[in-house]
């Protein structure tokens, strides 16, 4: 490989304790590259999340809580102001746009021309949500940053760190919303508009005035365009870890699309209402539920409902209406298109045939993700970083389920994830876990992507 | 029949307009028979309505809305304190107990020993209800006051005119509240310790408290018996309508639970978790109700869903747990108990064979109301009344779908219920009708069938 680590501080390198990192890179190679401090890594990532939105304790361990720090309240924005404050440290400048997208920049050597590499990820939380989901990505590029100013590490072109807004969409229900206005899929003011789930009265704009973050630089590729965008993240699924896997190159996204489905029957009395007066709007919701499952498996793909909402509710009174959300996804647009052409010709038939006196189906789309191919340049990069400290059968191509604020990037400069194990699977939960072994692995191939992408192709 | 009605004041018959009451009784029966004034008393059911919780218009006329009068609210407070006045102006006095409960007291000509022969319901409604489920019977009980005060009345015993408290369950959850601990088949710490399903803060005993409605006298059937118990109420199921009946002599109530069932699952992210990774609680859920339904209707009974709550609530989480109510009933305890036996089995098995990596069903019984078998001298004292106002043909007899105070009471004392139909079959919903017409018979009959038995009883 290329030597782009220039006058390395050999002296400087830091203990790497128990959190050793293996090295597959030859003597010459390695003494080359430097390497991440775990120690300090695992450190940062636990005690801000300990200090900015810690909940849900399930052990008693500090570090066993997952999350709750929703887009823009005060934890989010306490740990904003922290970012700020470590990357000034560190020679970085910021930029916010009017998303309260936060851009650190490195400068790089060449003059002024060259776009930044950027590492991007989100700091917001589930409200149920885990210490991994995000923040793991940032935390990596945070150290990632510490690490180059340790090592005075030189690249061509500037490394950018990014903070998207409202990734998750669970305080503002649009998800990778600050990334999606950055890439012109989403327009700002439908952003800005966007009302707290909790709170009726209070818009996105206004937690953004109210945070300090509405940044006067319009939210848009064109005002901050970057020359690429690396994002380590936990895969949230099993994958990994039952191929013992340890480094996801992630090929892509699937497709999804989120329905809101509304059930409109007639609320009567569960007594003295015989089945065949019923117009249930339970009954069809609890069919269409059930049967979104069905045709999403036999196509190889996913269907889900994470919300659901009766009215009234009574006991004793079968609802009149009934609405939850369908998350339907499929690795390939197509057959997500088919899918969700099954699943509401069959809820119309729900509706109609299966009601007694029938129920009425509203369907409409509120979000929906085409499928994303991510670059093979990007690929090449974390692949090659990925060899360095992984044996080659430890590394996977592999498609990610979830969306991520890269889909939105990919449609803007050339983009690729990185993926590490999830313990059990599990995501959107407090319990979410990586090994801090594998979230340092994450993190310094991370570093590697980026800087191996800036000298080869910037 | 007997001469029951003394010193009828025959001048003082009023015009009973277009809502003229047919009549089967001989020439020389009718004279003798105060007949209500239906005008007075459609106007007093629709005025008090409009004044005191009118609420989901769903037509231009004043008549056309719903009620959301729940208990103990102002509305309902305001309610009260009407009846308070008009039943002072027809010589009644009132008892209140340590439920709210009213009891209005109509001196009988025997001296002290004989017990009332009460006309009893409810004036809370559902949050969407309607203008008849217990407003009737209540209206109807006034204008027989009123009826029997106009035309001097003497009657053997008291008559009474009950409003029983938080009959719905709908603020407070336990149904026919009042009058169960009347009959010393809830507590009255129980019922006062009932938090309000909207306001975790606020208490039933507090809103008693607050209401000026706490009285003094026990709770409790020994406090304040009864001779017998007769209620008026709106069929709320299709069959009168759908058979021509006028008057349903209702003959008991079907056996009922409710069930607060809880899937525990574990949460997990909708795009990146593959199914065989789930333990989906909202899938459990959906299965459990569409599979009840069957089972209950496969055995003659009934099963709803009323109330379902997700947790957490978000678009792109599968939630990890879901509770949600079954209200299964049949007309007879032990079908009742086979029914539940089944789904809940049944229930088991879905949990544990159906979701991949296994919910976890917690359940419990929270309240359970055993088949009623309401009185034959009650029976045949509305049988009696009915034959003088509508075609034999058009008296039916009928089970009730519903629980009503009645069924408290009727453990308590002889006890029967008179059914007008509904339109549509139609209850628990804004739009709930009964004719003025059918209201009228059905108010006559109420009076006649309470001057009968105590003629024949008292």
């Amino acid at each position: 490989m290329k030597v782009f680590v220039r006058n390395v501080a050999r002296t400087k390198c830091l203990p790497i304790s128990q959190l050793q990192l293996r090295s597959f890179a030859t003597a010459s190679e390695s003494s080359r590259i430097p390497k991440i401090n775990a120690d300090r890594f695992h450190k940062t990532l636990h005690e801000t999340c300990e200090k900015y939105g810690a909940a849900h304790r399930y052990g008693q361990r500090s570090d066993e809580t997952g999350m709750a720090r929703l887009t823009l309240n005060d934890d989010d924005i306490a740990v904003r102001k922290w970012l700020e404050k470590e990357m000034e440290k560190v020679g970085c400048t910021l930029k916010v746009d009017s998303m309260g997208n936060m851009f650190f920049i490195r400068p790089g050597s060449k003059a002024n021309k060259a776009l930044p590499v950027a590492m991007g990820s989100h700091l917001d939380t589930q409200p149920m949500g885990g210490r991994y989901d995000g923040i793991l990505g940032i935390m990596a590029a945070v150290e990632a940053m510490r690490t180059m100013h340790d090592h005075n590490v030189q690249t061509n072109g500037p490394i950018a760190l990014i903070n998207w807004t409202n990734e998750e969409g669970a305080r503002f229900s649009k998800s990778m919303c600050g990334s999606s206005v950055w890439s012109g899929q989403l327009s700002e003011e439908e952003a800005h508009s966007l009302i707290d789930v909790h709170d009726k009265k209070t818009t996105m704009g206004q937690e953004l005035e109210r945070s300090g973050y509405l940044g006067k630089m319009k939210a848009h590729h064109t005002a901050m365009p970057l020359a690429a965008h690396f994002e380590l993240h936990i895969e949230q699924g099993p994958i990994l870890e039952r191929a013992n896997g340890k480094v996801g190159v992630v090929q892509g996204g699937q497709a999804y699309k989120w329905i809101q489905v509304t059930i409109n029957g007639r609320e009567c009395h569960t007594g003295s209402t015989p089945f065949e007066d019923r117009a249930d709007a339970m009954q069809s919701a609890a069919k269409i539920i059930v049967m979104s499952k069905k045709y999403a498996r036999k196509q190889g793909g996913l269907a889900s409902t994470g919300l659901l909402s009766v009215f009234p509710s009574s006991v004793n009174t079968c609802p009149g209406k009934v609405t939850f959300t369908l998350d339907v996804r499929h690795k390939n647009d197509a057959s997500l298109e088919a899918i969700l052409f099954e699943i509401e010709r069959e809820a119309e038939r729900i509706c109609k045939e299966e009601s007694e006196r029938g129920t009425k189906m509203d369907w409409k789309i509120s979000f929906a993700s085409t499928a994303v191919k991510f670059n093979a340049n990007c690929h090449s990069a974390i692949q090659q970083a990925a060899e360095r400290y992984v044996k080659p059968e430890e590394i996977m191509p592999i498609i990610s389920g979830a969306g991520h604020d890269s889909c939105a990037a990919s449609i803007r400069c050339p983009t690729a994830m990185i993926f590490v194990p999830s313990k059990n699977g599990l995501s959107h939960h407090p319990e979410e876990y990586t090994s801090p072994e594998d979230c340092a692995i994450g993190a310094q191939v991370l570093m590697d992507s980026v800087l191996t992408y800036d000298q080869q192709h910037v």
